[in-house]
């Protein structure tokens, strides 16, 4: 049997008051239609990254629904992963050679999983490229496949695709994040696009009282009287800490006492996110307004999203940037890079800023810490925006749709 | 070259004021005579797991005293790690089998390792098994070679010892935690022992507000007029999460509303560990005074040790158990199983209370909660004989000691 991921029980009734009714009672309504079917989701790990992190968040809803719904990972080792890993690469468009050994790992692992794999299923989901090639290996019956890409594939290496294509032709649909995420002469006809979403309900999400927010920020060394701005995001060329370094440096000579905070992610197997993490304490060491946190648990992150002055996300290049949605959630005033899903969360000017350069970003941060009016009325559509598009319940339906349509055929 | 791990500054004046004023004087006169040496840190990663959290606490201290100490991580990947998890399984006393392939992986990365180092050195301190055969491959000079182990090795497998027999007997020395950990017949002669030491200023260490303390614990979803008990530690049958469970529904007979918190971390390769995690949340959904979580940020774990009514360390084979002095430091009562480290920490009846069984444990608990004095005098005993025993910079002042005694020779 391939590994079974234990699950916190959670009700989709605690979501009432915070979406439209409407919405829920057409969760209720699309779950009944397909109450005895059983649905397999099948990812790579248990724990770790964004793709565990919404299968924790949405399996339990299912669960609740009394949709017959099971999460499985695959047995696997680094070899898999970095195989996979590269092809994950390969997907976002960098350069991508697959040789006879990472191709035999890669159909090996996946040979074998497909034997561990039990029970009989109306729906089997297949998370991203590592359990891709599964169904390639079974017996054709009565099971329909998905397959969740959660990566920007429109610009994918030509060799991975072609490579994975035989795979790819196994399945009966597959659902990206982003309409632009999809590849032209994607070999899988029936396409579906389901938003990313965040979870109002999570330790990150959740409700904080404003003054245990504050006084989280303050244990971690910060002045709360003083204007903060935040940046939560990997140490990543791509998410161009070093250009929000820039824009607080101008923004700086306006402001008294501007604070700097930068939230980052480690990974072991990162030595580029290293270079840029030195980097960026380098500089900190000459100025004491600047403070750099690697790891912080949620609770912390929610605490500097909610009670930071502003927030910042200046990528050059996002798939759908999820921390833009947990600030805007949170009333907060988001400056953000012109880019990817960026564009989908912040309306410039109505929800938020858009900006292309250091010197547009350090303009916003004065003009709006400035007229603190600015943040309030942006916040309250921000909020609101977010309320209705990105969500949990509304991805929850999204899915649900898709399986029923796809059972209807 | 090895990978460098970027260090974030940090100054041993900082705790001035915590320790006695004779331990940081010793400090500063033990490193006035190795100034000019150079010193290298070696172990498997710059992140994640106690070796890693160790090594980021205390070689900025030692930067700060001008000891030219440098810390870098072999370059390596699963293939290794693998091999090396079955060392670190057989040394603490798994049968453990090692076979060509593992003895040819395992070498073939330590002589690559070794030629990737660079720069001469005084003292390289290699952290447990991954880098120990680095030395074998080098020619010989006058580098001092320190083998640091952090892993309890008395009753380690012969199988394994005796392979890695001759990569010991490069070593000029060898650091264990504890006295008990040195095996028989240990083929390094001069050896040392380090307690084990936790860091008062870290974010899981640093004295919180009893208010933000408690709000964070109420942000939980707990109710915090009620008692709680707390253990924070992995889902492994050795740290007995079932027994805790045992005891907590003996002790809630005589504690109304008693709240009992079970905190683990979570790892994908780790089966038995997500297996009891499954059992514990099982039992949780049937007793809503159950709390569950995993993951949680180090000021979340802060909260819990600082304002829980009692900490609860319930090991039935134990390393040292960090935890225990993460608690008695903030001046809870703990209630540890009477093996391994704790044994050094809790001294029963003084600073804490040490058990041997479920009823025990859930005697001590009741008793302890009945009459809040208890908790007011062992507390403040707890937190005297961690202060006296085991911060951070006795552990500094122990090696240098053995960096000075070592260059003595």
């Amino acid at each position: 049997m391939l590994e079974q991921v234990p699950i916190k029980p959670r009700s989709i009734r605690d979501y009432h008051g915070i979406v439209e009714d409407d919405l829920i009672d057409e969760i209720y309504s699309l779950s009944k239609k397909i109450t005895d079917l059983r649905i397999l989701h099948i990812n790579a790990t248990k724990f770790g990254g964004g793709v565990a992190e919404i299968l924790n968040n949405y399996i339990p809803l299912l669960q609740d629904l009394w949709v017959g719904t099971v999460w499985q990972t695959i047995i696997a080792d680094d070899r898999l992963f970095e195989v996979t890993k590269s092809f994950h690469n390969g997907l976002q468009g960098k350069e991508c050679k697959i040789g006879h050994d990472e191709q035999r790992t890669y159909e090996r692992f996946n040979a074998y999983n497909a034997q561990l794999l039990e029970g009989d299923w109306d729906i089997v989901v297949i998370h991203d490229p590592q359990p891709l090639a599964i169904p390639y290996y079974l017996e054709k019956n009565h099971t329909k496949w998905l397959w969740r890409c959660h990566i920007d594939a429109s610009e994918a290496d030509a060799n991975v695709w072609a490579y994975l294509d035989p795979y790819l032709k196994e399945f009966d649909g597959a659902i990206f994040s982003l309409e632009s995420f999809i590849p032209d002469n994607f070999p899988i006809k029936k396409r579906y696009v389901v938003h990313p979403a965040i979870d109002p309900l999570s330790e990150k999400n959740k409700e904080i009282d404003q003054k245990l927010a504050s006084s989280i920020i303050k244990s971690h060394g910060l002045d709360i009287t003083k204007p903060i701005m935040t940046q939560i995001s990997r140490f990543d060329p791509w998410k161009d800490p070093l250009g929000v370094i820039e824009a607080y440096k101008l923004a700086k000579k306006k402001i008294d006492g501007l604070q700097l905070v930068l939230v980052g992610s480690m990974a072991n197997d990162d030595p580029e996110g290293w270079k840029i993490y030195q980097k960026v304490v380098d500089i900190s060491k000459k100025d004491k307004n600047i403070f750099i946190f690697t790891n912080l648990g949620d609770l912390d992150i929610n605490a500097f999203q909610s009670a930071s002055s502003l927030v910042i996300q200046k990528s050059i290049k996002e798939g759908f940037g999820l921390t833009v949605a947990e600030a805007m959630w949170k009333e907060n005033l988001v400056i953000g890079g012109d880019t990817g899903g960026i564009r989908l969360q912040i309306i410039d000017g109505e929800t938020g800023y858009l900006v292309n350069s250091v010197e547009e970003c350090a303009g916003k941060v004065v003009y709006s810490l400035n007229d603190p009016s600015v943040k309030g009325e942006i916040g309250k559509r921000a909020k609101e925006h977010i309320r209705k598009e990105f969500l949990i319940p509304r991805l929850l339906r999204d899915e649900l749709r898709i399986y029923n349509e796809l059972l209807e055929k």
